[in-house]
């Protein structure tokens, strides 16, 4: 991207004081701004940054007063931490869909209907009668099935796996090496101790707005009709288990390294930690908060509970429970001490009488 | 896949009741089935939904008795579920063998030997010596090493990864982004606290009848002549680590984001939940069932136990020893409740002499 | 590879006895070894495969003396040990580096700039303005975004995925699978409940000797000019997470599907057992060892601590609390037996008056 510094204060409503006509090239924090980069300033501790900065222009307050000279072009706006944020929101999507048209070799099935402004990078794979959206991108390596539909402005990062069937909302983001629509793991035991695959023919549902980290695998629903459903605005981190007719609550968020099992209904803005593991045909209500590493071995019905521990239950009784848990070697002793003392001095026999001394520690 | 009612039916050993030439594209549930599909009713509690399904044909017992007028097609079988669950299966290989012959661009290097029936993906890529077994199916993207032998009927998946010397067996199903092969975690420690890299020359043998999920990964054995070994039978599920040296026993079942440490022997028949760690150097006997999360720092010796913790023990102990730490905060209060009734009210002296007050909670 | 027995010979300054002509193909144990094979002997406990061995030539101590007839060639050496090490790691770097060229079809962009004796495999991807050093292999389906800088006889396996803007050191290893660069997950609440995504735009940097594993992510740091960073030595296992802003020091060793949360700081020379979790913001002084699937929620200001636990503690002590933890219904009993003893024969009324008797075990 290259832009004029006018072109920039037009975009954020500001106003420039010194070379409009300098080419901005790259945003940057003011304490490491070269020439074509722009920076802000909004906390007055990097206020000295701003007379010797690199950079071609700085985007500061309306009510800003230097100090000292300066050399840098100003944009004036009124909140410069505001401004900077949208620059860097636009910079994204202007990296992020500036990709465009076919790169070659790539391949695409019969039947596809695909929309306006599309990249497919080389070595992509299209299969037969998918549906792509405007300005869905299909980065290198990307294997999108039979029977896809992918909304608009969906981007698939490069070696993204799409199996046959699966439906995928508009404005999502899947990440490299997520694999969707992968066989859910269900097996049926057979006499000799062998087991039989059980074929899975549902699909996986991917409704609008939905971030799905690298290497996240989402599997199939089993039967033919049913679908694993990750609903609008849930954002999923990388390297996460999400198995068979799983659904997912609107706008729930889960960390890294977490595992879903079979049939498991989430809440709607659920927020899970890392390496949390949930086992199967449970409910989780909404606005559940579970800790990390924690395991969820039974429905969570009440809503906005928080929740640790493995099996979870109260985050702040856990932690209770943990501290004695520390000191349980002086605990132990204590009572060994106690015991000796009531019974060893008072009265040996009873003690004799109602306890097995092998299982003492 | 497209077949007449009176196929289906030949199949089935069923009895046709209407249209027979009515054309079948799609199985599906019986409340969702449209023209073109065919379902089934076994289950009285949804007798209901066949006198006004979309279905072309529906598959019922030889006894059903209408109580309402019918308008889909019948086909009459000894057990409704059954022929359905076998319709299922055959659908299933269909789509999974369906697709053959070579897409372009794909690789493949010198010295190959290839069985019939075969299908190789765009961009998918073979390497040198290869031999690659009838029925097998290579999905786009898949990569396949130098050395490597394939059995007969072998799915692998789009961009599975098979280092060089792999040997897979008959009847195996491997998952998007599994990698097989990569090396094994082994560096030797150097004086000034770097690590040196230990050449991994080993492969790994995956038997019969094996089906690997979606980003597992399997990394070979050290020595040349080694193997990581993967038993007849085996399921494993996505996101699994199956370190260098390590063998799982026939049968066992593995479910997701288990990890196994180096050279540790699983027994037969094992059933291993998700997020379980395992210790190197272990044997697991046979017939272990393990919890999710559970970790295992010591061999287990006895067959068929069950267990959970970390480190894991008997289950049910381990849910009883869980039942007291939530209480632990009551426990360590109520002995020192007694602690000071017994110490403090009836001889202060002799508590004062055997315990240090300090390391009290 | 293939050499004579008097080239290798040379290579290790041994002395030949026997066919000095023979054509060596691969090494292999005593007991397996077969005709074009090296092995070595230096344990007395195999020396009996001596006599009978298949290999073309044997590597032993110069002070060896066989008790019967040997009929296959020996290489004397000082220490035969460390010089079948020294071919194991040569023929390692053979087997590794001996790929060269490039394959077709495969991808380069616009504006890159490569070293000597690159191999480009096919389908393997590389962007714009990448620059490529001495002997770096990019293995079949490996991506490689714009404005990447590999080092020298740095290797990407099979479908290693590196984002725009990586930068990676020489003598390097990863494995296939790997994403490096992916966005970190980060997104700012709305007040409706969803999340926005806040842009990341950052990257990461990948330092000399550095090895990572199949199918671990590394996501970017989130500012522009702010990176992820992995320092020289680092060793990572499989299926690792690493969150963005991350920074782990120089030789730290960490064991498959462990996962460290944003902007942590993980000191050098740490190991790191396998599936650990680590929150966020922390930093975690030198000479760390963590157990596996410890949890770490606060920063480890000591050097050379050795934990375990959830949340993590001193390893010794765990284990003391948890040897008291598995018998704690024993504990929780006698404790009640203790109660009922001095409170209940003794002087219920005060028990009455202290304790709320509904909470007991």
């Amino acid at each position: 991207m290259e832009f004029t510094v006018n072109q920039i204060a037009a975009m954020l409503g500001g106003t420039v004081e010194g070379d409009g006509q300098g080419k901005i090239t790259m945003l940057a924090k003011i304490q490491e701004a070269r020439p074509g980069h722009i920076a802000f300033l909004s906390n007055p501790r990097y206020e000295n940054y701003i007379y010797n900065t690199g950079a071609t222009a700085v985007i500061v307050s309306r009510q800003f007063v230097p100090r000292k000279p300066i050399y840098t072009t100003l944009i004036r706006v009124d909140d410069p931490y505001i401004s900077f944020t949208t620059l860097l929101e636009e910079y994204h999507k202007l990296v992020s869909f500036q990709k465009t048209g076919i790169e070659e070799p790539s391949y695409i099935g019969s039947g596809c209907t695909t929309g306006k402004n599309i990249y497919r990078g080389a070595f992509s794979y299209i299969g037969n009668q998918v549906m792509l959206g405007d300005n869905v991108k299909i980065y290198p390596h990307t294997y999108v099935g039979d029977n896809v539909v992918i909304g608009n402005n969906t981007i698939l990062h490069p070696n993204v796996k799409i199996y046959a069937g699966t439906r995928i909302g508009n404005n999502c983001v899947i990440h490299s090496g997520a694999v969707i629509g992968s066989d859910g793991f269900g097996f049926a035991p057979q006499a000799d101790g062998s087991y039989k695959s059980i074929p899975q023919l549902g699909n996986v549902i991917i409704e609008d707005d939905v971030v799905i980290g690298a290497n996240t695998v989402i599997d199939c629903a089993t039967l033919m009709g049913d679908s694993t459903i990750i609903r609008k605005g849930v954002k999923l981190d990388n390297l996460i288990q999400i198995a068979h007719n799983v659904e997912v609550g609107k706008n729930t968020v889960i960390a890294a390294q977490t595992g879903i099992s079979g049939s498991t209904k989430v809440g709607e803005n659920n927020v899970i930690a890392g390496q949390v593991g949930i086992a199967g045909h449970l409910v989780i209500a909404n606005n559940t908060s579970i800790g990390a590493q924690s395991g969820i071995s039974k429905s969570i019905k009440e809503e906005g509970q928080k929740i640790l521990g493995y099996p979870a239950f109260d985050i702040k009784d856990y932690f209770r429970s943990y501290t004695v848990f520390k000191k349980l070697p002086d605990l132990s002793h204590r009572l060994k001490q106690l015991e000796d003392y009531v019974y060893g001095r008072k009265n040996a026999s009873v003690a004799g009488e109602n306890l097995n001394e092998n299982t003492h520690s």
